[in-house]
């Protein structure tokens, strides 16, 4: 594999769209040319978020806007064949986090043979598109892989309401594409698909329109679709010491091919937004705890005021799934509003598509959720999809390749 | 209902979010403060699309980049009570557009009552929503109306390959939400179908995620789906002649209660993108009649250059659909992209959500159409969903509204 960040002559990068007509005489000309989304790989102007790191990219990275998330099933019994598609996802990943096309481009190579990439995020810029991988529990009884599952990757207890669709859950993997522009997002989803041709497929995936939580404080709170802010108490991508603490698989957990890593929780989470929309506003703000319009806790001014769990009812959602009311349980959340058509019903099929990221789950996703089994907010809400995923560390360099600590030998 | 582009004291603007804490100091002090997604009604910003007019805005508009589509079925007998709907409808349409919010907003208002606006876009810019109304065939059967229905709206015949699902075509009417922003998008179409609640539900919606056709010429022209540039050839927004000849409904065309409207057809068009995906870039290109990377004709070296239908493939697409091909037929395009999960093969259900306006269907859509029959392209796609709707003149000013002309006496 070349390094895509010096291009070669034979696989240059294209200085933007002024250049286009340029490169289409030289495609035409015979030369195989890959398309490149942005001015150049190594000056990304900011759009491009870096690929490589200790973690993960898409977990503390500032939230972008739209999302596709994709659980696959892995279809190969052929434990090198799977480890050559987490190589050439990898590389492609690599690529398209970049902004540049797969492979060869959407129209370099032979005429004759399908172009290597799908085509449709030419001309975009990289949205700062990250890509981040995620491992289940069903993966680790393939490969024989059991004895190298964390513990804290349980299976998710039975919850309170939970109403799971089990064609929305599980998977024996993940990937998690989020970008400022959806195209660039489902491009990305939908060519790592088609690598995995044969190997993975597609088990259920979803979009999301619009961040719910941000990780970036100084920047506007978002609104989730019951019209609240939300992420104000988030953890932020900026507070390394909570990272650390909550967040990350550090070094002293079990087991080590995690260290760097962390444990995603996703729910498809429905809401009835017809019965909420009748509800009261006083009746709203008192379910979560805070106001509408600022976001103040109960009793407080502003947003970032601490909140006074005890000013709150004892069912608002804000009390019940504070730290204080769950030992100082903490999660990074990461999720989107959805809107998926309308149900036979004639109501939108809307809601919450729920992402917490956390060092051990059995600390953070499970003791809060179990806790919310009280909240007053169930009432206008309704689990409908769940998985989980062991979210390895990050790809180090070029030579790296997501799951090498789990997969490789050496490791 | 008052004049909202001169906000009263009791129902003002916020000067955007620097004011957001002083606004709660006012709400908390009693006063009902309609909340605005932007500086001020007046000063659109650049960013907000202008509502009255003598045609609908988001048809000639330069193509946003997100859309939420929404059929309805009316479900009242009652005229006055959807006439009324009709009023109320434009008076939220012009107030969102604006980028204010819905009556008296988010968290104006009563705090015993369900707030006016759900919330989710406070904060948000007017990110140039646009709402466009249109009017189904099945909606002149009700309220004896069937004498006014115009010729042009006819009923759709069966095409060859249809494979429609009744549960995504048809309807009493439509609301056509583009936005640059997907959140403004889908908040308009929630809170247009809460304020119809008891009088309309939605029969189906579409979100669009890309948009696939440009009206700009001088934009970068989008990609579709299948890594094509779409919309080279289209109608551009500034083209006032051929708007007038292609687009606009006629004074002289019959009914007088359409002159200024247009007529819309909607086709949710699903494609085989794993399939597609396997195909050579030649048989691609071929299939098009059109390069992938510069999107010029066959024989041609850029984009813009005049199509020569005869060096296309006899089942070029662009050759069946020139308008030369069709006695002239001539369509603005106005169609997005859209990804819906999966289906039960692990296939991404996605596609094009053809949107096409049109000055008469018989002479527009029907008989290209109808030459798609031979389309090259058939084997890549599938029509599953198809609605027709007249949509009618814009809204002139602060008191006219939606559908006057059709069923105001006087008209
Ligand atoms: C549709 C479902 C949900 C909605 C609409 C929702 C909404 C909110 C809102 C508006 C806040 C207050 C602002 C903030 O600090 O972010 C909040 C806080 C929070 N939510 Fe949720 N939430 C939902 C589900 C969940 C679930 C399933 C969990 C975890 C099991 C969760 C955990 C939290 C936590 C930990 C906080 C911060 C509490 C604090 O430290 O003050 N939420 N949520
Ligand atoms: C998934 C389905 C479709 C795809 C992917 C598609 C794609 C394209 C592309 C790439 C072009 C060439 C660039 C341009 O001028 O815009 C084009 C042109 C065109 N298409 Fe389609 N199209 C689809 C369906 C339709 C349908 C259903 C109609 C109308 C019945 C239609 C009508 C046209 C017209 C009128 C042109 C311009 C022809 C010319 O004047 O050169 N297309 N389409």
């Amino acid at each position: 594999m070349t390094d895509t960040n010096s291009p070669s002559p034979s696989r240059r990068s294209l200085l933007g769209w002024g250049g286009a007509g340029l490169a289409l005489g030289a495609a035409a000309a015979g030369g195989a040319v890959a398309m490149a989304r942005t001015e150049d790989a190594t000056e990304p102007a900011g759009s491009a978020i870096a690929f490589h790191g200790a973690h993960q990219a898409g977990i503390a990275t500032p939230v972008q806007d739209r999302l596709h998330f994709a659980a696959f099933d892995v279809t190969t019994d052929d434990r090198e064949a799977f480890v050559r598609l987490l190589k050439d996802w990898t590389e492609a990943a690599r690529r398209m986090t970049a902004g540049h096309a797969v492979g060869e481009g959407a129209y370099g190579g032979l005429a004759e043979a399908p172009p290597d990439d799908t085509g449709e995020a030419l001309g975009l810029k990289p949205s700062r598109l990250t890509l981040t991988i995620g491992f289940g529990p069903s993966l680790f009884e393939k490969f024989g892989l059991t004895d190298r599952r964390p513990e804290a990757l349980v299976d998710l207890p039975k919850f309170a309401g939970d109403n799971l669709d089990k064609n929305r859950s599980g998977g024996d993997l993940c990937i998690q594409a989020c970008a400022d522009d959806p195209q660039v997002a489902v491009h990305a989803v939908r060519n790592l698909a088609r690598i995995g041709f044969g190997k993975v497929v597609i088990r259920w995936s979803q979009l999301g329109f619009g961040k719910t939580s941000s990780t970036t404080p100084e920047a506007q709170t978002p609104r989730n679709l019951m019209g609240f802010k939300d992420g104000t108490r988030n953890i932020a991508g900026t507070e390394t010491d909570r990272l650390k603490k909550f967040v990350w698989v550090d070094e002293k957990d079990e087991p080590a091919w995690m260290a760097g890593g962390s444990y995603l929780v996703a729910r498809r989470i429905r809401m009835h937004i017809e019965t909420w929309d009748r509800t009261s506003l006083q009746e709203q703000e008192d379910i979560f705890g805070r106001d509408k319009g600022e976001g103040a806790p109960v009793g407080k001014a502003k947003e970032r005021d601490e909140p006074f769990l005890k000013a709150m009812k004892p069912d608002a959602h804000v009390r019940l799934a504070h730290p204080d009311s769950n030992h100082g349980a903490t999660i990074l959340r990461r999720g989107y509003s959805f809107t998926d058509g309308t149900d036979g019903l004639g109501r939108l099929d809307a809601g919450l598509f729920f992402l917490a990221y956390q060092r051990d789950v059995r600390k953070g996703f499970i003791p809060i959720q179990r806790s919310l089994a009280a909240d007053a907010l169930n009432e206008y809400i309704q689990h409908v999809g769940s998985a989980l995923f062991a979210v390895p560390p990050g790809v180090r360099d070029k030579d790296d390749w997501w799951g090498r600590t789990l997969f490789s030998k050496e490791a």
